[in-house]
């Protein structure tokens, strides 16, 4: 079975939390349920902006069940399983692939610093051997947070040597040159982690983007795919542009807390601020700043 | 019950794997043996120098488990539990107290980059009410690998809200400034990672080091130990001298390779070269390098 990549924007999904940090899959599902409402193409559950680092393997089982179980195709989903090791990120994957998801987003290994592409590329290896033939990976690039890389040489000699699984990737260094570069790794699938350069990426052939803003702004995000998708360039531009401000003040604030504590403004649902540690939430006062800030900018 | 910190020289353990990869029982306990046999005051399986973050959640507990079952005393044990989410920090840290070990070595969330001392400190209250009220732990301050580090000022904070839990800390850190801090610290169990400033650390009434060289030069780094213990600080300062060039040579070819490497040649077991990905084995070629300039050296 080969991949067919979710054409438009990918939402790597916020994580909520109840107020003893237990996973809140009411919110979790009602999340979901809006942002394909909202028009997203597909779900990115656990990545860096899910806090998937910060919530244990069998957490993220039981909670891609409960989306599956509050009515999300499984088939629109590709969970982040990436763990530092191929035992317990095999185990991770093997059950979101089980339950039907079209493929899993991993991280290099991210412990050790300086490791060679070598070291790199064998640890790949062996995890698409341990997860098996019908393995659907996403590579995971986001140097800023997890230090280890995956250079466009690795991603391409992964490609290269296994079509069938290593599917595509997920850039989210910010840097244009590394994901312009990945474009021209024939048949890779690539997503830029930002809603930034979007026209720039369905220009290059590129079908989205999987974009932690998504998780506020899905429909204004989207409405840059559709004006592109109907030839309207210059209108995909100026909406381009109108996101931008968005994107840069979420950042400004903290991406997570940020957008959670904004959602916690916009449900009225407390829970939805909170952060499991190491993360620390956005105090109300600072949330309603940047609630100005984003009246403000748009 | 209170922790009894072990006097002397606690090895963290290298961690031995088969040709495919997967942990070498037979090789593990040996080692263990022998190390006890040359004077060990306990081991510390899975740090850094054990490939931790390299081997799975239920791998580290079957090998613990083995350990204990070649007669491995678990009330000798600090075994390294750290993974950077609460959920899976206690399930394994759980199932090595109930192993009996003494303690657990836990690695501050090391995902997220630049988060706050609050947020860190909400991380470890947390685990520690998550693993219950007979958790024993090591804080593990290893930033030239980790990047996210445990200040004394955290040390402190924790070791005074928690004192029966948050026994000591291994500061691997390398900066003698941070070591020496942290024996201000009153109450709070410091171990160096290293037997570089072991005189120093005995001097203010340490226990001992951690010392991923005691793999290979146990017995050397003992002595140390044992000199200074009958008073003779003089001899003690010249072995100290003696074993200082071993342990910088082991550091320049790359510690976990070349100290496999080395047990490869000396027990004439090949297997005892092999690492996980994404690091990769030391060659033999290097490897012969390595023996000669430690000869040369001592």
């Amino acid at each position: 079975m080969s991949f067919e990549a979710p054409h438009g924007v990918i939402a790597p999904i916020l994580t909520p939390f109840n107020d003893d940090l237990s996973i809140a899959t009411d919110l979790y599902v009602g999340l979901a349920q809006q942002l394909f409402e909202q028009g997203c193409a597909g779900l990115a559950p656990f990545g860096t902006t899910g806090e998937a680092l910060s919530v244990g393997i069998d957490e993220r089982i039981a909670a891609i069940r409960a989306l599956i179980d509050g009515g999300v195709d499984p088939a629109k989903m590709i969970p982040g399983t990436g763990l530092s090791n191929i035992a317990d990120t095999t185990r991770l994957s093997r059950a979101c692939l089980d339950l039907g998801c079209s493929a899993v987003m991993t991280l290099p290994p991210f412990y050790f610093k300086g490791v060679s592409e070598e070291g790199l590329y064998r640890y790949f290896a062996g995890l698409i051997k341990a997860i098996g033939p019908d393995a659907r990976i996403f590579l995971y690039h986001i140097p800023p947070v997890a230090v280890v890389g995956i250079p466009p040489s690795l991603a391409a000699r992964l490609h290269t040597e296994f079509p069938e699984q290593v599917v595509g990737i997920k850039d989210s260094s910010g840097d244009w040159d590394n994901t312009r570069e990945l474009f021209d790794i024939g048949g890779l699938i690539v997503y830029p982690g930002s809603e930034l350069p979007l026209i720039d990426a369905l220009q290059l052939g590129g079908p989205g983007c999987i974009s932690a803003t998504a998780n506020i702004n899905m429909v204004e995000i989207s409405k840059v795919v559709g004006l592109f998708d109907a030839g309207d360039i210059e209108a995909a531009r100026a909406q381009q542009d109108r996101i931008r401000d968005t994107r840069l003040t979420i950042q400004e604030y903290g991406p997570i807390p940020a957008q959670k504590r904004l959602l916690a403004m916009r449900t009225g649902d407390a829970r939805w601020a909170n952060v499991r540690p190491p993360l620390g939430p956005l105090s109300e006062s600072r949330g309603q700043e940047l609630a100005e800030a984003l009246n403000t900018g748009q």
